[in-house]
């Protein structure tokens, strides 16, 4: 069993309304010293063992699912865990 | 300059529809080897020094906006940086 971490983010040059919105919130709370901030994505998969590479299997569902790749960025960890 | 990234994930025995939804769409996509998906958030603020302690502040910012702590854990990394 793999446990994958993905991080999805919006790229730099793409605008981050939602980022925008949390860093208006925070200077109303008057968190004033917050110069910049960017929200992207995260998940955690649970993936059985088989025969095909973990990673070309995670990197495959980047591409097709969790990422959209024109805007996005994606990057991963996997870790082996032994399934109790 | 601080630059800080937050991870936000639902609690262990919250339900996650949005994490089921990306399951079933893997699933749907051939990829059956994916025993469980879990969507939290990932965000990434640039923060200015000041006499506050920073840790203190982004504790602070995650109990007050960026988490619900009823549903959500957060974890954070904290990464001092040379403004550019």
């Amino acid at each position: 069993m793999y446990k994958v971490k993905v991080y999805v983010t919006l790229r730099e040059n793409v605008l981050d309304p939602q980022g925008s919105a949390v860093k208006g919130a925070l200077h109303s709370l008057s968190y004033q010293e917050v110069q910049d901030v960017r929200i992207g994505k995260f998940m955690e998969l649970m993936i059985e063992k088989n025969d095909r590479d973990i990673e070309e299997i995670v990197r495959d569902m980047c591409e097709k699912l969790l990422a959209n790749t024109v805007i996005e960025d994606y990057r991963y960890e996997i870790e082996e865990v032994v399934a109790q």
